[in-house]
């Protein structure tokens, strides 16, 4: 088409310039010369165009899908699930990825049955249903017949590639409800805000660091060197010598409250355990694991320890030595025991040298260095050890832990073990060698100048919810040196789920970590004062009075209110 | 150039066809424009082939970045990064990256500082000095010194990308020492072998399983439903109902032995925990931590449970129930507890009812049942629980394992915590939600028929080994169920370190996992045979005796070679 118009406009041209005279012959083979060759350059220029946007295209979804794959590190099934691959990373590109943007919600609760029907599997010839109901129901939901049932492959699915597809299509669609999942998040001190996506070339090894971090065991898969790293710049933020020091990377907060809690009864194998009531349950579990006398102390509105309490309780149990927990950010309301006060009760009791303490720093562990005001935890006070999760504050895909204990201590724990060529002084034995990558990679690009700027954000969006709660009427409070905002529980279990909100009693928590901007916070109250309307805008049932939890002048009850 | 050779041709070419005749000038013209036009076509035609071949190469390299991130999930840093990310990208590319390949040693034991030089520290006014050479070392070699320092990053990090650059370079150069020493492993019983590139996408969440795994938390972001999959396909292989089992997916081995442990206690207060002294050494750890009474039971040359020796302890002590702990595969010998000998003592020792069974199947729990002439590890023998790692025979990038046991157990065992809306029956609260998903997926891909043919390779390969050992007159031993082959300790520590030999006393083991090829160990033997020469080559020093360990008929020392 193009080309015949080129002609028609070159013998217009012709007739036009040249009219009808002499050297007509050779002027019109001139314009048929000048025409052709002016056709062949515009094809050219078409065809050049054509590979070049044809091109330009492959290498526009080449980049698209390299720097979404980069942005969420999203490697596809190898093999047969291939075709699978493509067309699951183009739905992604086209809007299901970025975590910041607004994703349709789920149409109810993820069912994996619409993936899994439940099979009714044979074995040994027996017929089992995967529905479930007789399992004992403790308290939330029975997930038992919620789940990707494995079935043995078929002799030919390496060859249809039926597996390779179905496990695909479980992963996608898993996948799928996880961004959903983790974007309604609200409830937990998990900061959900991290890119690892250069840490995906070493998921292809077995990283294990066995044994005492300090000390090399004879497997060389393992990540000490990032492990000991990550370990001196904890000791480091609380004031404890290198020489003086011993710690590992733990599984989560759990396994710090353990270790801490062991070190201290082999330090005083009579001391008794001291606790506030609003301590992690991990505490009370490791009373009870390893056979310890346990006193429970109780706790003032905030929810820091009542250390008046603290010493009746101490002076009924002055013969033995005391093992005491404290909590740097306690579970629920994220309220900070006073280290000060605490030591100066343990000395004015009499309990001179005779006491350990243990600090339980799950979350506000990493988070109390960088806030102005608050007690310093460091080891120049007399405190043994503390603990901090990984998975909190700093962001990790899977939990883990720092422990930081006085290398003194440890001495008394630990076991030659010659299998391993290493002492036992931690609580599990094979160690996942990812996690300290992990913390190594976020600590070394943020430094604690970036610890600073996220703690100072949070306490700030923390302040910001709560004041939002409290003018729209909704009970709140917030401790000073917190971003743990208590509200009152909402009123729908389903708006709970639907914002992971944790929840004791009539109060429910908000965990404002990193991740939670202004507009998430927005978003989350909008929707409360709205559910809220329908649930007590009827003027019958009324929202639940939560003084006791929170105070009186957090409380916007109608008895309260006025 | 082109255009002017055009020019100068198209001149000549009229000067010879046209002569100096008429309408010289015309023809002139015409040849000009004939040559322009030319030219034009010719440059367009160039501009053509080098687009073309321009978009062809980065395509290429793509085709090739992508081939090569898809299959070693290699995904880099994002930012500053980059120029560093292509660089290293293709030196992989180079033949790095494939492990069956053989990969140069690494120069020498692995030296980061030739990356990070031990940088003083100042911190608080108070300079540190990363070099610390106090610490007490107990056995093996202390690696405080060999850590990568996180340092504080400067001001204009963001801009010049220094640190995201430096980050690429430790990760790229420990990459290398990881496929280095991967490839040079025998000692531990990992599985090396195994490929999760679909399942990077994942690791954007932050997964979590918190608290039970059959009772939904509000944590939403988690993998319940895989993990009670995996659950369903232990319980099945070790003949549990499914209304009548209860488990978890633990961190690893020990895990399984100190919950199964705590269990028993929890069932019988004041029993007593028996393990023959070959068991793993979380056994005795548990014992300790627990404050259990605690017995020791001698071991036959294989390995395995005295069961004459228990039958003497128990009649010592028929007043108080027995926690017994049965090695499914001893971590050393691989030797396997006669379950069914061992039942029996117990219940001829007049402990009917009075005894509750762990069996410890750290690796051989999963290999067992798929050898024919093996005792079988089944529920429907009065056992108790059974724990199995993950990262053992399965593979896994990460330590985890299994956890299988009576639901009735789980009853006496649990608390009720509301902040998780679960029951507290796990060791660890926050527990790692993507092991679950590696579990399910090698599952799903092999099933029961796969590792069935993997366990008979590995049998079949380890009789391989101790053949070709006894054949080059060094020292071995093999149990007829087991696939960890033990051998003289070599001599030189060197030669342990290198291949990641699990050392005791005077033995050393070989552990055959699917990873370890007929190759691999024809490599490992040659060396070790050609070592041997340079060791006891002179006739002056003498392989040791080892036949305390593994009975005379396997010991080829100058005495029992005879």
């Amino acid at each position: 088409m193009a080309g015949g118009q080129a002609e028609v406009w070159g013998q217009l041209v012709a007739r036009r310039k040249f009219g009808d005279g002499t050297f007509h012959g050779i002027r019109y083979q001139v314009l048929c010369i000048i025409s052709i060759s002016l056709r062949l350059n515009i094809l050219c220029l078409l065809i050049t165009i054509g590979i070049y946007f044809s091109t330009t295209r492959v290498a526009l979804r080449n980049t698209l899908l390299m720097a979404f794959r980069r942005s969420c590190s999203d490697l596809f099934p190898v093999g047969n699930a291939r075709i699978r691959e493509t067309s699951t990373a183009r739905s992604m590109i086209n809007g299901a990825m970025n975590l910041s943007e607004k994703v349709e919600p789920l149409p109810e609760e993820f069912d994996p049955k619409e993936i899994v029907s439940p099979v009714a599997l044979e074995l040994n010839g027996v017929l089992k249903e995967c529905a479930d109901k007789s399992r004992e129901i403790v308290l939330g939901r029975n997930v038992h017949t919620m789940c990707y049932t494995i079935n043995e492959p078929e002799a030919d699915d390496d060859i249809t590639g039926e597996r390779e597809a179905y496990m695909a299509s479980v992963l996608a669609r898993y996948r799928k409800s996880l961004i959903e999942r983790t974007k309604h998040h609200l409830g937990y001190p998990y900061n959900l805000d991290f890119d690892y996506g250069a840490l995906s070339q070493l998921q292809h090894f077995s990283i294990n660091n066995l044994g005492d971090p300090f000390i090399e065991s004879n497997y060389g898969v393992h990540s000490r060197q990032f492990e000991v790293g990550v370990l001196d710049w904890f000791a480091r933020l609380w004031e404890l010598d290198k020489n003086e020091y011993w710690g590992y990377i733990t599984n989560c907060g759990t396994e710090g409250n353990l270790h801490g809690i062991l070190v201290g009864r082999e330090v005083f194998p009579d001391g008794i355990l001291y606790a506030s009531r609003e301590s992690h349950y991990s505490v009370f579990k490791a009373a009870r694991m390893y056979r310890m006398e346990f006193v429970k102390v109780a706790t003032l509105v905030s929810g820091e320890i009542d250390c008046a309490d603290f010493e009746r309780k101490l002076l009924l149990n002055k013969e033995k030595p005391a093992i005491v927990n404290v909590n740097i950010g306690t579970t629920v309301k994220g309220a900070v025991d006073d280290l000060d006060m605490v030591i100066e009760t343990l000395e004015k009791s009499g309990f001179r040298d005779q006491f350990y303490i243990h600090c339980d720093g799950a979350l506000f562990g990493l988070m109390m260095p960088f806030v102005k005001r608050a007690p310093k935890v460091t080891f120049k006070k007399p405190i043994d050890s503390v603990s901090v999760s990984g998975h909190k504050f700093v962001g990790c895909p899977m939990p883990c832990g720092v422990q930081i204990t006085r290398l003194k201590n440890i001495n008394v724990l630990s076991n030659n073990v010659e299998y391993l060529a290493s002492r036992d002084a931690t609580i599990m034995g094979s160690r996942n060698g990812h996690a300290p990558i992990f913390l190594w990679y976020t600590l070394n690009r943020k430094g604690y100048r970036g610890f600073q700027k996220e703690v100072q954000k949070c306490l700030r969006n923390a302040h910001y919810l709560k004041d939002h709660l409290l003018e729209a009427g909704i009970s709140a409070m917030l401790n000073e040196l917190s971003s743990t905002v208590v509200l009152e529980r909402p009123k729908d279990e389903q708006f709970v789920r639907r914002w992971q909100l944790a929840c004791e009693g009539n109060i429910a928590h908000v965990v404002v970590m990193p991740n939670v901007t202004i507009e998430k916070i927005d978003y989350f109250l909008a929707e409360l004062i709205k559910s809220r309307l329908s649930w007590y805008g009827d003027g019958e049932s009324k929202p639940p009075c939560i003084a006791g939890d929170i105070g009186e002048e957090n409380c916007c009850c109608s008895r309260h209110n006025t």
